[in-house]
């Protein structure tokens, strides 16, 4: 081996990342824990998440530990490679498996406990100073973003050297793959699971109460308001960062995997080891950035945020001209590579901004779907759903120019130096550069919910209206850097799809030249063949049946939350009289009960779906799936995510009396109006709090499933 | 040429089918025209929808006279092929792209007139008997049914002769094809209009009179009752003749192109010619089983039309075995495409299952949201997009396995015989097989708005309370044939979906094989190149856009309509006490204006995104957007008819008294549930009569699109 020092910042910024988010917890948890009120509801909520968590992830543990088992025996059986024995492949896939999946349940837990720990000391430091609720609940969240890009790089990593890669660098990556399928199966049901949870909890406490008994959001009387507040824990934190751990940790192992063909040529193991040390360097600079975040009470708390960003986003691109200059610069055209991984960086700022455009009120689409709600609820949804279908347009061609062009100057380099394979390494340094922000990005997306519940704490605990009204602020914030979130996960996804595609063709052919197929070369995928299309065409319908079934599982589960209170109300008068408290613990008995079990049908559809059609129509079939199923998945879950974080605005914006009727009168909450984007905001939720990013789940389990299991297609 | 005497049906059956137009025209015009008030109100549509017919056209014939002069101009710069002068090859494609239009135009309109002849009488013998009013309601939808296939197989047929088919077999199917893109164009711009039209002049209707107003449906006080109802006529009659005008004539060209690659072979012309014979055996069969519906004063209508409807599939097998036997049956192998044609019919039965399974109040699904509707309007559309999605699982899974099938059958017959191109073909004769029964699915479907319409003038005429229970029995039966067709239409679209690529494919090899590029063949679709991905990313995302211009249309002309009714409420308030009639014409003018501009924005996407896509990024990215495009489209369709499908049956199922609440009482009109339900079917409305139907056309579109500019791809 000859690689270049930079390795060293892989184990040097993971170990950084350790630190500062220890620091950060510490700085968290030393913070004033606010008045006896306060402490109660949150101790509620903190129990609540506690126990979901324990029910939820022994499920999975078990779920994983069966996933592994088969894993095993698949490669047992149907797998060889030169020079291990079949034993020795099936034993460290399904280590590997098993420490992706415990990397990933492990990143969810420490998340989320962070995050429930924050949201008390958020609302305490709001009853004083926005900037100190800011400080602490961006930090509460970056210990979950942080450790959750740090551990899947440390993991990724220690698997790498634990399998030989620096003995073997050709063979190491695609025995790793097993982690990031590992990690996937955690993040499908912990997305599933939590998403589930939030969403049904949300609409039995809207439904029961504000409908029905006509009480405010977050009123002590609402049996379900803790399950509520837990939700957005268990389904935004948790859930989440599951999902953003095996994006990441796929990715990387899917672009080290399209590097061993450039080893191949070259013998320099900087190709496979550079998206480790792209990563590296990406999540140094978001630590500095959002060291750099310094609330204000003054300023508005989102460009404090913004600021952050940016200089994440430039420090991000620093690091990619050092390393692409130091690592890929073969012949002095390593700047081509540079481009590619600019082209990334700059994508990840597309996606920021083509979002805020569709979901903030200060646009055309948001103020239109407001606009409808004066006409009742059947023209808000309808306005909606266009908003949706249209933001599709914005994002689809984004990703198309990025793969373009990163596809493009890779095979510029190719031309300057004759070597092969550099278009499609351009792609994948492309999608190293748009994830060399993750951790900024997850930091921002975790502070969504503990503003959020630190607003419920403060508002059940009835602290003064000065404390709430700074936590509403946040929260408004909170909002819009949850649903960046989505587009950023949407939009890596898709940008990574095509490198883990090529990656699925090179294990096959990997695995045809072992078995002696001719022709081994297996990297066209013609949708021109009937098996071949067919495949695609079930991998397209995969993706709406699955919603189907996330989206059944809320209603289910929200209607049996909606029985409970409403038994609740009947049997105890006094709680509508604010003499009894209602029975929350029961609540959140059933919602966790029912979210744990209807996560057990998508999730099993998710996983059993592709391997039925590659077992029945085989690999270039399989292939097909994969890439329409990936569309198509990209597709729905930004009409998913955006439509929902359109309605949710809309209602915001109504909310906050910028719409008027003929005459200039507001329309505000009260009005027939504000009844009509609540409706909307309703239906939103499970799209874009369920079904969406449970989709972006789905998408990266299909890459990683076809790569573990790809022996039983070929 | 050695041609089977079977082909003789197929002028033979054009003939047929005008003479039976033309004898149930006359069946229809000689029948009681009613009351006066009857007459006035008929009168008034009458006036109306052809008033719009004759601006739509008129914009859709100047729009198609430009369309003619770009495609005579691309392919005399572009196109060449053996033997032919570029100008002649121009001029004939111009030419056959403009008889092609000016069929569909006529259809379109022959169809419209009599439906809008029918709904009068229909009305008048409703007043003693639900039999003779399902006889002429039938027998004027059988007109349009009978017509639109009828001349597109004559004119394909004399097409075909007239370009020299009999003498140059091999070329001839590929110069007509400008016939197809003709045929298609009309149908974008007929269906989008109307389409606009009809639901915008509903939910205008509705939100003013139901929810405003609170006055009933088709009540004369509202103003825009007459506009309601002319859009059931121009968009369900003459947009949806349109579409299947342009199916049969697409799909048609295609299979007579996939024959020419086995007339090659064989030099045998029966393998070209086959699929008019068989759809001139399907248009009998159609014939006969019309002719067997008998309308029963005791029966439901539904079994009668099914009765008919069985017939017509055993006629159409029975044909299908004569022809296969006769023409295909090459070393006495042809019952292996009997089989495949018998995979096409049964899929049209099966789709016919599924649509009633999903949109019937019957199944779960329905009742399912029905009960969703307790908790009001949110739950209502969660509950619908849930089943929407799911509904993609079952269409799916059947036209895999019919595509499945239909091609394994296919490559026995291949090896049977050990001639080429038999998989390709076998799912081209089960495509024949499905459009067999097109005419007696189009008659259902006209029969829908027909009686929908002879409801409407009852109602208005004030006729007894019998008559109008009678129209709304086949009203009731309407909406379900109307779902059943749309089914139909997806189904056969992405059966067809399949052999129409495969033409594409065929289309540029032989482009280039004249153009001398090497290598010519042209038959994989390599999913793995970056550019042929983006083709299938951006084909997938069109059909969203395409879809969101469609719906915001809808609401922008309604949003117009509202505008105006209530304008005509404030100012004259004699209208709502019912001493001054509202200014229907004033309704009519401005839905008609409204629809005709919201028409262009959709069309020119649908035309120019792949003209644009093809140019850029070549003839492989392209196919990979037509099926692609092609795939999500058909899903999307699915899910936009079948779950607008389902909500309107939720709301029927309330009205019909058929929810119960806790304790046995009946949830019916006037309900909140009643109101979610209601606002579930408005939200419907537009998806499964605006977006869906015109995806329908999109996705046809495509495929007639790339085949007759191919040149600017290669």
């Amino acid at each position: 081996m000859d690689a270049s020092p930079l390795m060293w910042v892989v184990p040097i910024s993971g170990v950084i990342a350790v630190l500062v988010a220890a620091y950060f917890a510490w700085d968290v948890l030393r913070s004033d824990t606010g008045t006896p009120e306060m402490q109660k509801v949150a101790g509620a909520i903190y129990t609540a998440a506690v126990a979901f968590i324990k029910r939820q992830y022994r499920t999975i543990a078990l779920l994983a530990v069966g996933g592994m088992v088969v894993i095993g025996l698949v490669i047992y059986f149907f797998e060889s490679a030169p020079g291990v024995s079949a034993s020795e492949l099936a034993i460290k896939t399904s280590i590997a498996f098993i420490v992706g999946a415990a990397c990933s349940m492990a990143s969810g837990i420490i998340g989320m406990f962070v995050a429930v720990k924050s949201n008390l000391r958020t609302a305490a430091a709001a009853q004083h100073s926005v900037a100190d609720a800011l400080r602490i609940s961006l930090r509460g969240g970056a210990v979950s973003g942080i450790l959750v890009v740090g551990l899947s790089l440390i993991g990724v990593f220690v698997m790498f050297i634990a399998y030989g890669g620096f003995q073997h660098p050709e063979q190491a990556p695609f025995t790793i793959v097993g982690f990031g399928f590992g990690a996937s199966f955690v993040a499908l049901f912990a997305q599933l699971g939590g998403g589930i949870y939030t969403k049904a909890a949300d609409l039995g406490a809207d439904l029961v109460g504000k409908v029905e008994a006509g009480i405010p959001e977050d009123d002590p009387r609402n049996a379900a308001v803790i399950a509520d507040l837990v939700g957005d824990n268990v389904g935004d934190c948790a859930g989440r960062g599951a999902d953003l751990f095996e994006s990441t940790a796929a990715e990387n192992i899917g672009a080290m995997i399209l590097g061993v063909a450039i080893y191949a040529v070259t013998q320099n193991i900087a190709w496979i080891v550079f998206p480790l040390v792209v990563r590296g360097f990406g999540l140094i600079a978001s630590v500095i950035g959002i060291f750099t975040v310094r609330g204000s009470d003054t300023k508005s708390p989102m460009s404090s945020l913004n600021l952050g960003y940016y200089i994440t986003v430039a420090l991000s691109i620093g690091g990619m001209w050092l390393v692409t200059n130091q690592m890929l610069n073969e012949k002095g055209a390593g700047y081509w590579f540079f481009f590619a991984g600019v082209v990334g960086i700059l994508t990840s700022l597309a996606f920021v901004y083509i979002t805020q455009y569709y979901t903030a009120g200060n646009w055309r689409p948001v103020q239109e779907i407001a606009q409808a709600a004066k006409t009742g609820p059947a023209t808000t949804i309808i306005s909606g759903v266009a908003v949706g279908f249209e933001t599709t347009a914005a994002s689809a061609i984004t990703i198309s120019i990025a793969l373009f062009l990163s596809h493009y100057f890779g095979e510029q380099w190719g031309n300057a130096t004759g070597l092969p394979h550099g278009g499609i390494y351009g792609t994948a340094v492309a999608t190293m550069g748009m994830l060399m922000t993750a951790a900024f990005i997850l930091a921002e997306d975790t502070f969504g919910p503990i503003t959020d519940n630190a607003g419920g704490v403060a508002s059940m605990a009835r602290a003064s209206l000065e404390t709430r009204e700074r936590t509403d602020r946040l929260d408004a914030v909170g909002n819009t850097t949850k649903a960046l979130t989505k587009g950023y996960a949407v939009g890596s996804a898709a940008l990574a799809a095509f490198l883990l595609f090529s990656a699925y063709l090179d294990k096959v052919t990997d695995l045809r030249k072992t078995a002696g197929i001719t022709p081994a070369d297996f990297h066209v995928v013609d949708l021109a063949k009937v098996d071949v299309f067919l495949g695609g065409f079930l991998g397209a319908m995969l993706v709406y049946l699955f919603s189907s079934l996330a989206i059944r599982a809320v209603g289910r589960a929200g209607a049996a939350i909606i029985e409970e209170v409403r038994t609740q109300f009947r049997e105890h008068p006094g709680i509508m009289a604010g003499t009894e408290e209602p029975d929350y613990a029961r609540v959140v008995d059933i919602t966790t009960a029912s979210a744990l079990r209807n996560m057990i049908a998508p999730g099993l559809l998710a996983i059993g779906a592709p391997i039925l059609v590659g077992v029945l129509l085989k690999a270039e079939a399989e292939a097909a799936l994969l890439m329409v199923g990936t569309m198509a998945g990209v597709i729905l879950a930004t009409v998913l995510n955006n439509s929902g974080g359109a309605w949710d605005n809309a209602k915001k914006f109504i909310e906050a009396g910028e719409l008027k009727d003929d005459k200039g009168n507001v329309l505000g909450k009260g009005t027939p109006a504000h009844a009509a984007a609540v409706v909307g905001d309703t239906v939103g939720d499970p799209f874009k709090d369920t079904a969406g990013p449970s989709l972006h789940v789905l998408i990266k389990l299909l890459a990683t499933i076809t790569l573990v299991l790809a022996p039983l297609f070929v």
